[in-house]
């Protein structure tokens, strides 16, 4: 921990390990880079990056981070204890462990005896032992160790002795955080409560029997923390429930994405903890970070974000019906149990249109564009906003798109080409290798007409090459423009092939990238739009530094 | 209350009131009547169907129950206490309230000062005479009757002594219910355990010093119910805890639609009442129908179900990773929570990547698939599962897809149809509303060719129409299956259109969904594999039916 005041409580995410168990998540490295360095900003301090020594990426994702560190959390490597009957300092996964070069290290163990021995298939003495060389190792080594009880709950309540025992084996060893995990998401919270009331006497008896670890007598006091599952829909609560009973650390993921039902979603337990029970975890402009850092990461990973979402969904502070509207806003605390704003949130009243004017005022001045609030452009600005989103457009994302859309209502948006028309023409015979697309994009530049077709590997990157071709004459930066990502989102999938399509293309010139978005019923026409605009402030972008250098010389 | 032997708790579910509140929800009286039974069905024993004199729509759907009555639940009408200054007798929404005919009717009213003086707009006194008219007017007319305190955690944190007023009110005009809503959603387990305490409390001492009604000196003994919101994603835990601090009536909604971040989730909350805290809510064998209900209400209200929900998900018994598939086989209950059956629910094993060969031979086994862990086809099939998800595709959530390469692998994949070519053209001018896609296709079935066009708002759509126009002479069946949901993944999308898609495609044919999987450089290639798929598994699914019943006969 380097520059964070003290945090009352440590915030612990594991997006990134657990949360990406999830069915159907996948994330590549560069996803993961992007999310840890999202999270970094959040203040969030602990970050577990993955297991090195089960998933290859992993090893890249922690030598990534060697290259280029994180600003103030402490990225985490997470592993299991050493096999039975092994060395650890000869366990591969270990010395994998070793290789991710973090300061701190999370390793898990059994703490239910049937697992023990039906699972790992050894003796209760053997994982005892496991836990101590494994810790003491990575100690020796010069890491600092978080240890996971697995299966805590479910195992102290069928052997409680033999559970403790697990734990002491982790406080000898030098663990400085024994957390306490719901593996099988089962328990209620006066259970949660109960069992960490018990673990902590039982630490303070420990503790002050004993010196903590065999290093030159330096004592390490562990403390609590949690780590729960959502599979009875308690995960969230199971935490604030052992938070009031001692524990300091909490383990959650983004969104409570995990396996099964997920993990304890942080968007909901931060604000709780922070707004209701007053501890203290990030700071309050970092709280307000939230909503967005919520959106982001579900953009990263692909996953549709849940608008109903406590604290950060878009309906959370949506107000629906004619009789709260003007209640809400005279007096908002009757209404909502916090303020939106706490959070990044903002509240949206269903039917009028009043709440957004500050939103897109301090958008555009984000954009240097200073906006009269009196003046009829702002309101039309936001109308066209508002239109467009209830069409399915997003903004959030496509920031790019958002500035042409305001150069529109100023009256300055730029014609740099017009495009007339498209035709995509794709064959598949069975048989053939693979099947190729052929575009013809007719545009006007200049009021000169210009016809080119081209081909590529899929219609919208035929497309896409064609409108380059025609283009690249009048503007020869255009050959430095890449499109760099493509994301497509079905808006209404449930719908099937009549659905609303939205895809977000993200483009780059070798300096900055951009994003713009485009969205139709036809995948081909939400590419194209896409694609047209990501071009059209490319050269925006383009001749607004000749003319900021026009102006310097 | 007719046939259940007495529960000790009662549930009551206002999916048909609250929960249409959820924001783009909306449903006919003949889903609200479908819905309605399937809740009779489970045992739910009060049903809020409406507010009849705020939405016309809902007198017709208590008028169509008078005729056709449910079979053992109460159905409940909804309203607000009587406006102020007018009377209850000559109140035209009261008269609404009494046509619904129902025998039961849930009543709401102001708890908290401040929404009485700034929201109604009226005095402090008035309110209490409002809830007790309003209640005592309906009892005249030989109602039974539930009163919903609104607000009432943050009205008696505010201000209990008025709170505690509004509620003897209630009491005193011979209320039988007393609910005690958290209707912003932002109260915390423990405070709700509290004041639910301090409720109670108060209760005994009303009653213990007068009698509660004016009827013929009958004692009313009103019990204590919980309504509960999501704000905090607490709501499961807030009900419980008032449930373990004496409430008997739990109120909450399937699947927890409601308005905001939704109310209380009853799918969630059953289950952990009766399995876990040891009470009685609907009998065991209807606990069992809990998953089925679940998605019902879900296609009903044509929302997509949520496959991560606790207990009734599809991911809620998902379990990804080869380490615990044969511990979980082995002794269930060391992974599981609960067993899946008590709730309607069934175990999956997850294929993917990570999977090893028990993964597999667990797959099949459950499509009725034999494997011989020592023959070679189970290892040729892990080995093509994992070549073809090097490439992109994704079997977790493509099961079917995942069928068909088994059969392939054990030569038994029958060819129902030959695709031998399409093509797709797409057109988009400048200036014309929409763009439209043509779609030809080539097919060969039983050695015959077929050439068929169509066309659709996208190239997968006019794809999809033609495969099927194609197709439905021969396979009549094909004329019951929907694409039901399209999902769009792009691979690697920093390579922008190069990027390799994976499409998933859901389809359904009323009974069964069913996931196909695609993936090609070429999006439409991607989708044409998928949707090929569907229609083929469509079509294995109707085979083995048909095989099935023969064989039965």
């Amino acid at each position: 921990m380097t520059t964070n005041s003290s945090p009352q409580l440590w915030l612990y995410d594991t997006t990134l390990r657990d949360g990406t168990q999830r069915e159907g998540l996948s994330v590549s490295i560069e996803d993961k880079l992007r999310i840890a360095r999202r999270l970094d900003q959040l203040g969030i301090p602990f970050i577990e990056g993955g297991w090195p020594g089960a998933n290859p990426k992993d090893v890249q994702f922690f030598w990534q981070l060697q290259e280029d560190p994180l600003k103030q959390a402490e990225i985490v490597a997470f592993c299991s204890t050493r096999r039975p009957n092994t060395n650890a300092a000869t366990e591969p996964m270990l010395q994998d462990i070793l290789a991710a070069g973090t300061r701190w290290v999370t390793i898990f163990g059994k703490s239910w005896d049937l697992h023990v021995t039906t699972g790992l298939k050894t003796t209760l003495e053997e994982n005892l032992a496991m836990i101590g060389d494994t810790i003491e190792y990575l100690r020796s080594q010069g890491r600092r160790i978080i240890y996971d009880a697995e299966h805590w709950f479910d195992g102290y309540k069928h052997n409680p002795d033999y559970a403790l025992q697990t734990l002491d084996a982790a406080i000898a060893s030098g663990a400085e955080w024994l957390v306490l995990c719901d593996t099988n998401g089962g328990t209620l919270p006066h259970e949660i409560s109960q069992i960490v009331q018990d673990v902590s006497s039982h630490l303070s008896l420990v503790i002050s029997q004993e010196p903590m670890t065999k290093d030159k007598g330096q004592r390490t006091i562990p403390q609590i923390g949690i780590h729960t599952h959502n599979d009875s829909e308690m995960a969230v609560a199971n935490a604030i429930a052992a938070v009031m009973a001692g524990a300091k650390m909490v383990q959650g993921t983004i969104n409570g994405y995990g396996e099964r039902c997920g993990n304890a979603n942080l968007c909901s337990l931060i604000p709780n903890l922070q707004l209701k029970a007053g501890y203290s975890c990030i700071t309050e402009d970092q709280l307000t970070q939230l909503t967005e850092a919520s959106r982001f990461v579900s953009e990263v990973v692909n996953l549709a974000p849940d608008e109903h979402a406590p604290f950060v969904g878009r309906s959370a502070f949506a107000h629906k019906g004619g009789i709260h509207v003007s209640a809400v806003e005279r007096n908002p605390l009757t209404y909502e149990h916090i303020q939106p704003e706490q959070v990044g949130n903002r509240r949206r009243i269903v039917i009028s249109e009043q709440s957004g004017l500050s939103n897109v005022l301090a958008k555009a001045r984000s954009f240097g564009i200073e906006l009269d609030q009196q003046k009829a452009e702002a309101r039309e600005i936001l109308q066209r906003l508002k239109d467009l989103e209830s069409e399915g457009f997003q903004f959030e994302a496509a920031e790019a798109s958002f500035v042409l859309l305001m150069h529109e209502a100023l009256g300055g948006r730029q014609k740099f080409f017009e495009v007339k028309g498209f035709q995509v023409h794709c064959d598949l015979i069975e048989g053939k290798e693979t099947s190729n697309a052929l575009a013809t994009v007719k545009l006007a530049v200049d009021g000169k007409n210009i016809l080119e077709a081209a081909e590529g590997n899929g219609p919208v990157a035929a497309l896409d090459a064609a409108l380059r071709k025609a283009l690249v004459n009048f503007y020869p930066q255009i050959a430095t423009f890449d499109l760099t990502d493509y994301k497509v989102r079905i808006l209404n999938g449930h719908t099937g092939t009549a659905a609303k399509t939205r895809v977000l293309v993200e483009s780059g010139n070798g300096r900055q990238r951009w994003t713009t978005v485009g969205v139709s019923t036809n995948i081909l026409e939400a590419s194209y739009q896409a694609v047209v605009e990501g071009l059209e402030y490319g050269l925006l972008l383009h001749s607004q530094a000749e003319a900021a250098v026009k102006a310097s010389s």
